[in-house]
């Protein structure tokens, strides 16, 4: 349970812009980052190490954990055979359970639903007679997504009538899947929860966040919910992440559903990792959710999650970041850009966020 | 005069922790760094590219200057042969001036006072006769200072007494020197301006510097000052700034003599880079010292340089370090630790800046 001490390596699984910031944020304590990773990525200019590896090729997985003093992931389609591997040789933290619950939504909503946590309604779809059941038990319209390796919209199909059902599988490539009832949420927010080795936890405030073609647009800090509904955000993300035994950040999205204290909050999904609807965090806190999901996992004392900023986060997409010149110019923000050379449509490029002074508690 | 894209490279003389916050601060933009440096240092755990080499072997400069956009330095006494070689071959920013002023006290000394800002009197010496005539002239106490290589109060001698100045330069083993004459000082303030390619330039806050052991101990924002003493001290390093044509940050050291808005200011020294007065920056400024270094030497438009809170900077000197875990507990504050392993007395290892709501203008 002792802190990792300074001049210690960090192994990271994932090259990615979040392995990047998780990597910078480690240099600012004086640690070590090694990333691991299939494929060179952004993270590998900023860190002191890197291996290039297939993340079934658990031989070199293992290599890899012995020259450094604790994993952690920076995606949560990190094999679990990979991060088992690792485990065998160093701690890896976030666990495995953590990545078991949330790479199927199938196991995640049964287990968030399990802690007495509310979720859309959902049941399990693998053939097109579950599917026409669900769609009669849940009601249309209803979403069907794949269980496995959906993000940012993708791998999931709206049905909005019976007429739909018959081609809605074959859109998901008959994948596993879970058919999932609509919510009539008014706004989603997320909880980025920080989990010490020792149990501690801090919650940084909640963003309030905005999606363009199912894809992370904006996150406004502070959300308009209110004090209660915000406390009892964090209580449910509290919950999930004390049942995963978890240490790190932990993202647990919700939809609010309504503007009353009272309004209901339905859990939508988890990320076992910081998050995009984090990086607010960067410019408008002490410590930010980089820095301490890199203290949970090396063992060190948390910091503080407390925001000294109001702050909007912008993400940029694909082309919108060829206008860096005229956002660099911007007063009172910060500017991301994640090193990466082409940028597609959809791909994320790098934020801006825009700071103003904190208003609220 | 056009701004490198993201994805140039930074070329970087010296690898210690101001190369390793200039890179950290480039990455955040989508640059990468090159550091070049005759010993491996913190620098290099964090930069996507480094060369260890001499810097009197020019070839090597001149091999490094061709892999990079464009070249800055961390340190200002990088020899003025190195800088002139890097600068054949790509822009040197700032340029070989700046160095050429800031390495030797004497050219410094005359080259502000010839600006018409007030310095500390001096006197040229470099012999037993020039010492006794500069003392007679300037009166005791006095200090005097070798004309180069002089940092955290090495290479420097007080002198109180006629009695002292027969062992006076012996202690500076017979140094060209400048003898420097006292002002009554009250605080020690320091101006961090930035300057684009274009001319423009912008001044973060002053903060009162106070030292332990010669070495910088604390920087404090605001520094208690007037609003008119500020605003003299930036037009002194503005006019400074744009004597050398300089590009990048310049600190300018001042001090301040009285409370009065009408109180004196004495320039100390300039340093032609990115300077320990200036990390609290990091903490309380959407964009910090070191990344509008990055953004002038790339042709980038300067960020603001506002800052979001009140800020004291505390370095963390030798075993000050041994105190990290509990360091890392504090509320309200950033940790920074420089990757360094060997904590000997003296040595800057890492620093801490505790942040509070803004006050002031």
């Amino acid at each position: 349970m002792s802190a990792l001490p300074p001049g210690s390596t960090i192994g990271i699984l994932g090259g990615g812009q979040l392995g990047r910031m998780l990597a910078m944020a480690a240099a600012r304590l004086g640690l070590r980052c090694h990333i691991y990773s299939d494929h060179s990525g952004p993270a590998f200019d900023v860190a002191a190490a890197s291996t290039l590896g297939a993340y079934d090729d658990l031989d070199t997985v293992r290599r890899f954990a012995e020259t450094v003093d604790v994993v952690t992931y920076e995606f949560e389609n990190v094999p679990c055979a990979t991060a088992e591997a690792a485990a065998q040789v160093k701690p890896v933290r976030p666990g495995v359970k953590a990545l078991e619950v949330a790479q199927d939504r199938l196991v995640e909503k049964t287990f968030i639903s399990g802690l007495a946590i509310p979720v859309a309604p959902f049941a399990k779809v693998d053939c097109d007679a579950s599917l026409n059941q669900a769609a009669g038990a849940l009601g249309l319209p209803a979403i069907l997504k794949t269980r496995r390796l959906g993000y940012d919209g993708k791998g999931q199909v709206r049905i909005t009538s019976t007429a739909d059902l018959a081609c809605a599988r074959a859109a998901i490539a008959n994948a596993p899947a879970i058919l999932e009832g609509m919510v009539g949420f008014e706004i989603e927010v997320s909880v980025l929860v920080v989990r010490g080795l020792s149990g501690e936890m801090r919650f940084y405030d909640i963003p309030h966040n905005t999606h363009a073609n199912g894809i992370l647009d904006t996150s406004t800090v502070p959300a308009p919910i209110t004090h209660e509904t915000r406390e009892r955000a964090f209580a449910l993300a509290g919950t999930i992440a004390a049942a995963l035994d978890y240490v790190g950040v932990l993202a647990v999205e919700m939809f609010a559903c309504g503007e009353a204290a009272s309004a209901p909050l339905i859990v939508n999904e988890i990320a076992p990792r910081v998050h995009n609807s984090g990086h607010w965090t960067i410019d408008a806190c002490a410590v930010n959710q980089f820095e301490n999901h890199i203290r949970a996992v090396a063992g060190w004392p948390l910091g503080p999650a407390e925001r000294h900023s109001n702050a909007v986060m912008t993400n940029l997409i694909g082309a919108d970041v060829d206008a860096w010149e005229q956002l660099a110019a911007e007063p009172a923000s910060g500017l991301h850009l994640y090193g990466k050379n082409d940028p597609r449509p959809g791909r994320k490029m790098g934020h801006i966020t825009r700071i103003s002074p904190k208003t609220g508690d």
